[in-house]
């Protein structure tokens, strides 16, 4: 049975959604085009451990996004569930406020003794909106110096206002800023991370920089002290320094990255590693500066709902006790180890970078993304979710990690095949995947 | 026993909130000193109908927000939570979507068959951001002539940046912007509620408004085909009408409000009323309009989770099949009878406006917060959680309805005698309630 019948309720599900949803879905990198364009299963009915259950009832392993990093523990954990069901039955609003969120600000203060103050939101770019807001009024400063991807706010996009190329080498190279207003040109001025050259630049050329915001790590690890040096210049031009731990926070270490680094920012932001797909955001920063929030209007009626909360206890309750970044690690190793084994073995060209947890793999060849393309192709066909990034969860277990390296093997035999054959573009049997954000239609 | 006494253990959590949450809440109207300082329950427990179970285990009716408007079912509603659950027994987060947020848009456009396309995110104040890029990305203009109040974000907020002034008389006055960008400052333009001309004027003044955006009724109904009349200056100069219906959509009718009114804008926001606590956030437009999405950028992973778009599918098939608008509308009318009734008894002279869903009391004296904060006591100590609102709820029964007139029956006794013996500020426990924003210690 070929793809398109295997996945046809799935497709066909996408095809009408483009016509009502303008982009098709709410997330950039969960668009079907993403994997495997016209032939990716694209919805689930079911999801347990790293198993997903697509629409037309076939089972997947899925060794690629675990819900683009939302879920270490891997999908609809008993623990955390279990926790976030008895909320629902008990209310999970109210006209009063749930207690819980006292009890995840003790927690999470308990994890950052840096921190004396929480505030929440409900997603991560929501949650970096909040930040920015409590930074630039503590600052009295409107301009930021940033390094990589912060979402799809006004603040954020407004950077490619000036000039469409001061996104470029950071997550998403062209965004369209269009529908952000013209008056926040030239409050975002960008550098690129382990460039610290770039930073002073800036800090130089402008003497009212009030906001440095940066990941603390992601696919690559401070060189030479570049995190401390960040730390430093903030410090010198006593600017607002931010730590957006959306994706790395939780994942190498219980709690933000920077712990690990022992640099310590201002505030941080905490979303997808701290719920286990339950919507949530936290923003962790030093008292005086977190209570500039009540200089500003900072107020929402579902960021006072007691799931996500609930979740994140729970959550990390659970990664603490399992200590699951340092399975994580041990995991990923695994499986970096597996990947080049049997590239090896089949004579594929691979690179590998991130952290363990984290890994992201790419084809070093001309065709690299078409490759990427038959190679999610094949895998699906295998029963395995697999595209360029394996974000690893506590649910892979040993014959998880056998089964997916049996199928990559397989794989990498057609891929091999194909490469000497010239054949990629041939064996696609739908368009190759887009690399970037780019309009449907 | 006195209050502080029986809320023991909530008024001793909300101390220590305030100690790591700026401004101890996440939402203004959720604050303790909204309602009664240093007195309120402040957390719950157990909710269940309309009954809230607090800290330290009392039980109260709770005829006030009905979870500041979100919860139009009653608290805890079996059927939602029952969907809600399965959906989390299911997996609610995963790298394939889910299929509910094809079928809510489904849903959604036929209730609304002006509108061709539909976006989710995850709170109300979040949608409006969402809407507001969407419809500036198509109009390519940042001006806004705006009506009312429509959240925490820049876009809103910098209408305060030019002209502390600008908010007053819209829903809170004296907003402070701190931490908005300077940049923003003109592009928020503001009109009132009934008053055309002053949209007018606007226009007249400003050849650049490309968005108007306003809640389609409120406290009030238009007058002399208001909303027609925002719709037809809209049209004039071509700029993309927006419908803020986060608090009144689905409480008067079952979809937006201004299908009552007939007056169809070019986008409609729904959140509070959609889901009953679950957040989730629906932003629907005309198609052509809705499609500069894609020329623009608007992802955000928890946006993609599946308990939003499947509490939404559950709550508005409750509404459709109970016919709920039409039960609040009737229960509503006859609690303002009883108000009035009581009020008339004990020679209390109050003021209600609204509709019958969603009714504002207010105590027509000179110290009419101190009143107010009096009643609040003085209901609590009745068991009863009441303030200047009643948002009714399906879960508000014949029994319930008694209960309350019963103790404001009581009460009004009580203030009566403080108002004749000009005793009201003497018999508060603590201080008068806040009536807005303003810095906690």
């Amino acid at each position: 049975m070929n793809l398109q019948e295997k996945n046809k309720k799935g497709v066909a599900l996408y095809k009408r959604a483009k016509e009502i949803i303008p982009g098709g879905t709410q997330l950039l990198s969960k668009r079907p085009e993403m994997f495997l364009p016209n032939l990716w299963p694209s919805y689930y009915q079911k999801a347990k451990g790293c198993y997903v259950w697509d629409l037309d009832g076939n089972k997947y392993l899925d060794f690629s996004y675990m819900g683009i990093g939302a879920c270490i523990l891997g999908y609809s954990d008993d623990d955390v569930n279990g926790a976030v069901k008895k909320a629902i039955d008990n209310g999970s609003m109210n006209t009063l406020n749930c207690p819980e969120e006292v009890e995840l600000a003790e927690l999470l203060l308990k994890i950052h003794p840096w921190a004396g103050m929480v505030r929440y939101a409900r997603t991560g770019g929501e949650s970096m909106a909040v930040a920015m807001r409590i930074a630039r009024a503590y600052s009295g400063k409107d301009k930021v110096a940033f390094c990589g991807y912060h979402g799809w706010s006004d603040w954020y996009l407004s950077a490619n206002l000036a000039d469409d190329k001061n996104l470029d080498g950071h997550l998403l190279a062209g965004l369209e800023p269009n529908g952000v207003p013209r008056g926040l040109v030239g409050t975002m001025l960008p550098f690129h991370y382990n460039k610290i050259e770039e930073l002073e630049k800036i800090v130089a050329e402008n003497s009212d920089i009030g906001v440095i915001v940066m990941e603390p790590m992601k696919f690559q690890e401070g060189q030479d002290n570049f995190v401390k040096k960040v730390r430093e210049v903030a410090d010198k031009i006593n600017a607002v320094l931010i730590f957006d731990e959306i994706t790395v926070g939780f994942r190498f270490n219980i709690g933000g990255a920077h712990l690990k680094l022992g640099v310590n920012p201002d505030i941080a932001v905490f979303a997808k590693g701290i719920s286990n797909g339950f919507p949530m955001g936290a923003i962790i920063g030093k008292k005086e500066i977190m209570q500039s929030a009540q200089t500003s209007f900072i107020s929402s009626t579902y960021w006072t709902e007691r799931i996500g909360p609930t979740a994140a206890i729970a959550t990390i309750a659970k990664m603490q006790k399992e200590n699951a970044p340092a399975y994580l690690e041990k995991t990923g190793l695994e499986i970096k180890r597996g990947l080049f084994e049997m590239a090896q073995k089949r004579n594929i060209k691979i690179h590998i970078e991130g952290f363990p947890a984290m890994l992201h793999i790419s084809f070093d060849y001309p065709n690299s993304q078409a490759i990427r393309t038959l190679y999610t192709q094949e895998m699906l066909k295998k029963g395995v979710l697999a595209s360029g990034g394996i974000y690893v969860s506590l649910a892979f277990k040993e014959g998880h990690i056998k089964e997916f390296l049996k199928a990559v093997d397989d794989v990498f035999l057609t891929l091999n095949k194909a490469i000497t054959e010239n054949k990629v573009e041939q064996m696609l049997e739908g368009p190759i995947a887009h690399a970037s954000f780019q309009r449907l239609n």
